[in-house]
């Protein structure tokens, strides 16, 4: 007998079926979902878990009239089999294949893409607005999981859209996890509500019992009154939420289809702005991803059977080696503690949490209040290291320029994932770092070439005693070597790796190896590149730079950023205060585009920043011949 | 008989104060607040509200020991006249004056520098981890507003607190407004605690009620028993913050010092985080203040007995041009919206608000939220604007890049008080957001030379259809006339005023003005420039200023902006990219440094944006004489 899972090319087809043939097609999803994802790697264990609760969603909402937006969206997997992308699943995060994320331009039921969290109920909040503008009556339904529910925006948004009164349906996704084991108050405040069993009892039973309550004496009678009167205060479970002016539906199973059907429906009758808190479990169905949730949170391909993953790599990641040195170095200074924002293993701080519990802090999914919590450690003599990955310290960017750099504190931003950093794709690309940093006064920006230079550039940031940021990209190092301890680097300073007369080839971080191979190609063909390792974005080695630039009179700079605003960028701004006219420079990075998804290798191939691009701008840059026999005026102060 | 004002040199002589003698120093200060901010500006409302709130905070809590934190800090005045900054009060706000926010480098007394909202609990937070880290016991308070309290990162901060359980005050001050009247469901809650009865009664006199209640049959002893266990959730006022994991205290009178002393002990005492809800009106005894909260949130010299402003200016602000062209096009266009972050006024939307009350939305201290809930109405086909300060729209960096640019969605941001901004101080600047809006793929951004251009470019933004950022500075335009009717510009074509030989003056926004009086006096000298008006910050005019590049040979960018990843920066990237090595660069804005306070003209005439620098500048490149009869290379192409 054919899959259930076959028959489906579209939502209207899960509604043809049964609750019994609901269950079998969830039990065929969670199959197709575990094979994909051991070949192809993704989101595993979030979307295990909301198999059921995508199903009744598309069984009591008609999209794409109606609207679904996925908060974080890493869920949506279930979602897009049923909308008919389920032939094109197994190119899942593949380069021209289905996204791990909402994508409009990919479904019409998509309503909104989304990669960062805890912006669903902001999006739902303006489609709910543009319907009622527009006079239509479509649903808007936010789906959000508890973890995205510590970020201050979903409350901002809670808030505004409970003083708006319109119609709009939050489903509380409430799975216990962010991407590590959930945290904060609002956490422990969910929990009570699942367990405390005076939540428990439904708003119906217990007005019957007010009801029997006698009428004895004229004070107990008012009491009673006002009992029966503010009831919901003693008894609903969802009573933040209440007072915050949502009708609050729950907590219920979020694998019983039948009951979510029901709710739903609820829900959708009555009107207002409706929270429905649905309990779900991580990795649901598949035993590995339910007592790793974790690990499964994000994973590369493994093995269906054993849970291991299929990643052989003796190589250490970047990640790894920082979070390595920072224990080490944190057992010689107890001012060192660690913060993160809900990703404590994918910073690599597990070790540093297991050393040190007094001293790390996970703060959930709340990059505004991570870093400004470390600016007033930091303001008390603490020297704290944030690690939050690139594209998600977008989200304390005003943090850092007044909280940290305003003041001038020593806070180390270890900027994990910096770069490309391939599957996820365009929300998850860390592209903009060394633009938005760079521009804040009293900040220091290093990017290691090598894992062995990581361990060197934490411990000089935490002898710095200013902002300074971090930046290392995801995946393994080069396997070289590691010093046995780690040392101060020069602040400043950029190391000259070879030294050449025809043209500079000027690289930050990890794209110092491929200028170096470049290098040695231009060799063999007869031109002689000096390659520097600049270490740092800034401060800038000016001396260096514009030495090297004014002796080669060429000059090509190589980042994993985008241009505008780049590192490249700060090298035009200081040729050009050095009055250096007459450098012909060159600046490789990525373009005003977003990234699309796909394997770092690709993407760093297509828009060329390896070794054989390099070496084609330099020839053709030395073929123009332009600066050939110009003199090259170098003079120092400027504007 | 002499002032109690003039004996108070620091806190200490606070607390010595009795109580009779603390109301009339609170009488002083509000006259010595009303009299300075009458003749140098600045915020008002604010610190009338909680002149008794900070003499009751000094007399319980020991600064410098003990912390206090001002959220967003405009309401730090009192606290400034009472730690020892009395006699230099006249000098607020004045260049080389106090600053109106707390500086820690003003005095011990500032624990930290505050400026943007919703930070107090996070830095307060940290400052608590580090006390328990050196086993201090010092007291740590924040002081947060019900405004401040609408931003998510006070929900962020509120969280991970009410989870530690560490020994932390919030003092939460509730005047029920921000800079407008206070908006949003949590607004709705303190409403209802401050005035339902059903909240007014002590914990106490509920219990002693509940105890009364006879046994009768064993259900009614259950629920009776219920009742007692859980009776804070009928009678506490503060439940929300009770569940998030602190002891609420409250509400009491903010201008009952007696009553405030007698609970910030109780905090004291208390242990664990504790937060004490305070009302207080805001402008109080200051009667043109309390009518026109809003007015007096932040405003320049005023007649102290009429209330009536002192700045004679008959020619339109920015921002009133702004409003009135944004309600002109909505006229015009049902599908235009508009958004702020509580600015209703201070961003000139109140004519926008009165005229479409339901297509106007103010979503309290939100940045962040703002700008998704617009990216959710344009996914819908709605045409919003975001009209928020260019500082404060750091805030919402990421969903800028991710919610709005990367689908590509037509939102118009309005960043308003985008450059210098003066008195304010390095908070309050504009000076980032060419560099960190300019990185971001799909984002236009435009500069308007004058009042009359602004009109224009509102129009055009309007009609653009992707994502575009209009930015304007604080203050008045210039005077000019105004068309009667606005009208699309030609996307990224920008304006030659003048044209001349030896050098290019490529200006954007209010600069362009300083570039045309340099040309008048280089004229004079023999020195003849082109001017060129660039409109368009991105995308730029790539042919109008690589032409004049080449035929001028030389060439001076001036923009209100941090030089680093700024418009100038963007400029040597398109020469780098066309090959136009040696045309001479010099970019002209604010370097890598924080701008202290002052008047809008001083800091502009300091930091060389005036055109007397642009002279002195152009002069020095000419009579350098590099580029002279050297050729100028322009290929097309590049990298």
């Amino acid at each position: 007998m054919g899959r259930y899972l076959d028959q489906i090319n579209s939502p209207r087809d899960v509604r043809a079926l049964t609750l019994a043939q609901l269950d079998r097609l969830a039990g065929e999803i969670r199959e197709e979902i575990i094979g994909t994802v051991a070949k192809n790697g993704g989101h595993l264990a979030s979307n295990l878990g909301v198999v059921e609760l995508t199903l009744a969603l598309h069984c009591v909402f008609e999209t794409p009239q109606d609207k679904i937006i996925w908060d974080v969206g890493h869920q949506c997997y279930v979602h897009k089999l049923v909308t008919g992308r389920r032939e094109q699943f197994s190119s899942l995060r593949c380069y021209g294949g289905l996204s791990g994320f909402p994508r409009p331009d990919e479904s019409e039921h998509d309503a909104f893409g989304t990669g960062h969290s805890s912006t669903s109920i902001s999006v739902a909040l303006g489609m709910v607005l543009a319907r009622d503008f527009r006079g239509d009556r479509n649903n808007v339904v936010a789906v959000i999981g508890d973890g995205s529910m510590t970020g201050g925006m979903a409350f901002e948004a809670l808030n505004h859209a409970g003083q708006l009164k319109k119609d709009l349906i939050v489903v509380l996704n409430d799975n216990k996890m962010s991407i590590s084991a959930n945290v904060g108050a609002m956490s422990g405040y969910l929990n009570r509500i699942r367990t405390d069993p005076k939540y428990s009892r439904g708003k119906d039973e217990i007005e019957h019992i007010l009801r029997r309550i006698p009428t004895i004496g004229s004070t107990v009678a008012k009491v009673a009154e006002r009992i029966k009167d503010s009831f919901k205060y003693l008894v609903v479970p969802g009573m933040i939420f209440e007072e915050l002016g949502f009708t609050y539906l729950g907590p219920i199973d979020g694998h019983n289809i039948p009951s979510m059907l029901e709710t739903l429906e609820q829900a959708k009758a009555l009107g207002g702005p409706v929270l429905v808190h649905v309990v779900t479990e991580k990795g649901r169905g598949y035993a590995p991803a339910v007592q790793k949730a974790d690990k499964f949170h994000g994973i590369g391909p493994f093995d269906i059977n054993s849970g291991s993953s299929l990643e052989k790599n003796d190589i250490s990641t970047y990640t790894e080696i920082f979070g390595r040195t920072l224990v080490k170095l944190a057992e010689q200074d107890p001012a060192i503690v660690a913060i993160t924002a809900a990703m404590c293993s994918g910073t690599g701080l597990s070790g540093f949490a297991q050393k040190f519990p007094e001293r790390f802090f996970d703060v959930g999914i709340a990059e505004q209040h991570a870093v400004t919590l470390a600016a007033g450690l930091a303001s008390e003599g603490f020297k704290p290291v944030v690690a939050i990955y690139s594209t998600f310290l977008q989200r304390a960017y005003d943090q850092i320029i007044h909280d940290v750099c305003l003041p001038k504190l020593p806070v180390v931003f270890a900027v994990d994932r910096a770069g490309i950093v391939g599957d996820d794709g365009p929300t998850h690309h860390g592209l903009f770092d060394i633009s938005y940093l760079r521009s804040v006064p009293n900040m220091s920006i290093m990017a290691p070439a090598d894992e062995n230079e990581l361990q060197h550039m934490l411990h000089t940031a935490l002898q710095l005693n200013s902002p300074c940021a971090l930046r290392f990209p995801r995946g393994t190092g080069l396997g070289v070597a590691l010093d046995r301890h780690s040392r101060a680097l020069s602040v400043g300073q950029a190391e000259v790796l070879v030294e050449g007369k025809d043209i500079t080839l000027l690289a930050v971080g990890n794209t110092v190896p491929a200028a170096r191979r470049a290098a040695s190609v231009l060799k063999e063909q007869g031109v002689l590149a000096t390659v520097i390792n600049a270490r740092f974005i800034k401060p800038l080695d000016e001396e260096c730079i514009t030495r090297w630039a004014a002796r080669t009179g060429r000059l090509i700079t190589v980042e994993e950023n985008i241009l505008a605003g780049g590192f490249g960028a700060s090298v035009l701004e200081l040729l050009a205060v050095k009055d250096m006219t007459g450098v012909q420079v060159k600046c490789l990075g990525i373009g005003d585009i977003f990234l699309e998804h796909g394997s770092q290798s690709f993407l760093r191939d297509k828009y060329g920043l390896q070794s054989e691009n390099i070496v084609n701008i330099a020839r053709r840059m030395i073929d123009s011949g332009q600066t050939k026999g110009t003199k090259i005026i170098s003079l120092g102060g400027g504007a």
